[in-house]
């Protein structure tokens, strides 16, 4: 079964000023997991027209699906729909189907312009359902464009999973050690990997105001293999803690 | 005075996953920022040699600074400095300064084969001190080689500051707002920035479990336009409130 790919790009310059902490990626990261889709990249980028259609053309020719999250709303800040259709020489205009989505929300009359400019939707996409916010996200090829506001992009998720075709299922196995050091686990640990084909394992150091310790994640597609792995890291763990 | 960038390369499969949440990049932005040093573009990247070598290049290029984050600890997974090695054509070996930080934590028995790897440092790089567990980073040329691990990272910042020759800072005024709708601001928030040569004005929207609003945020380099900027952004809010 093949490797289905995704890329992720999140827009906006408050991620890169620090002052907004992104936690869109891992969410999409986690929902993609079980549809056997592996996140190849993420890139962090800011409201600059040029920057986010050549990302999102690049992204689209290197991944088998693109995720977009930010720069959806009313404001003038708000650039990502001219963006993608830019990306791919698309027209742009107001849809009555977006326009419909909106009048679940608003009355006619709060429609201004601003809010009208939600429903510019690049030529031949296809709308994603909002069901926080009404305002539709929308697929263009191969690109989903989302909202950037957590709970808003994780409402659309919903009307994306039926749009994925995905590949085989990566499995992981964690294996927390404390009181071990990753240095004295590193030669074995990588006897493990060489013994068992199509699997990796990442070791990963953690410092807590009350913990020191490695967290041993293994991942691989087949459950009986990464039993046995889970087998010889608990092993080793026993053996370095005596 | 000149705009002086950073590019953030944060490295690792386990934030690709989402299985490890990145904080890094923020950690990074909000230390820079008063150096004034503006971040231009993140990107999350694989343990893939290639991708690493190849980023850290076109990063070095791209902008002023480039940070890394991840893959410097002891284990076969760590591989960035063998990929800052590669990126720029330079040899990497053990070096004995490295190994007289590690012997500030562990005795000379502990310094195992992989506990030596993190000793290993491309040619001509200085060392970064790490406070923190003694493994040091390193900078080469106008990349900065940091740990992944937030408390590790954040302490290798101490000896990075009197490296940055920063630009002109950029501040900021934040404004709340509560109450009001994004799309009834926009156009008068477009008609604001448009007023104010150098400001940029970014409207971000919230939605809490117990609170709906927007901030809307104003970034300049001259603290008095921003006061007005700010009494503006002030009036306008009690205006849409009433």
């Amino acid at each position: 079964m093949k490797t289905v790919t995704a890329g992720i790009i999140l827009i906006g310059d408050e991620l890169l000023s620090g002052r907004t902490q992104d936690t869109n990626l891992s969410t999409i990261a986690k929902w993609l997991e079980p549809l056997g889709v592996q996140v190849g990249e993420g890139r962090i980028i800011a409201d600059d027209a040029d920057i986010i259609a050549q990302t999102v053309r690049s992204f689209s020719d290197l991944f088998d699906y693109v995720f977009t999250t930010g720069g959806i709303g009313p404001t003038h800040d708000d650039i990502t729909a001219d963006c993608i259709a830019a990306a791919f020489d698309l027209g742009i205009s107001e849809r009555p189907d977006a326009i419909e989505h909106l009048r679940e929300r608003y009355e006619l009359s709060e429609l201004n312009e601003a809010r009208r400019r939600m429903a510019r939707i690049p030529d031949g996409a296809s709308l994603i359902y909002n069901p926080v916010s009404q305002a539709p996200g929308f697929q263009t090829r191969n690109v989903f464009t989302l909202a950037g506001v957590p709970s808003i992009m994780r409402g659309m998720l919903a009307d994306i999973g039926h749009r994925i075709e995905g590949g085989a299922l990566v499995l992981s196995r964690t294996v927390q050690a404390t009181g071990i050091g990753e240095g004295d686990a590193a030669a074995p640990l990588s006897e493990i990997e060489a013994r068992y084909d199509g699997v990796t394992i990442g070791s990963y150091p953690f410092f807590n105001a009350d913990l020191r310790g490695v967290n041993f994640v293994a991942r691989g597609r087949d459950a009986a293999v990464l039993d046995k792995v889970e087998a010889d890291l608990n092993a080793l763990i026993s053996r370095l803690s005596d």
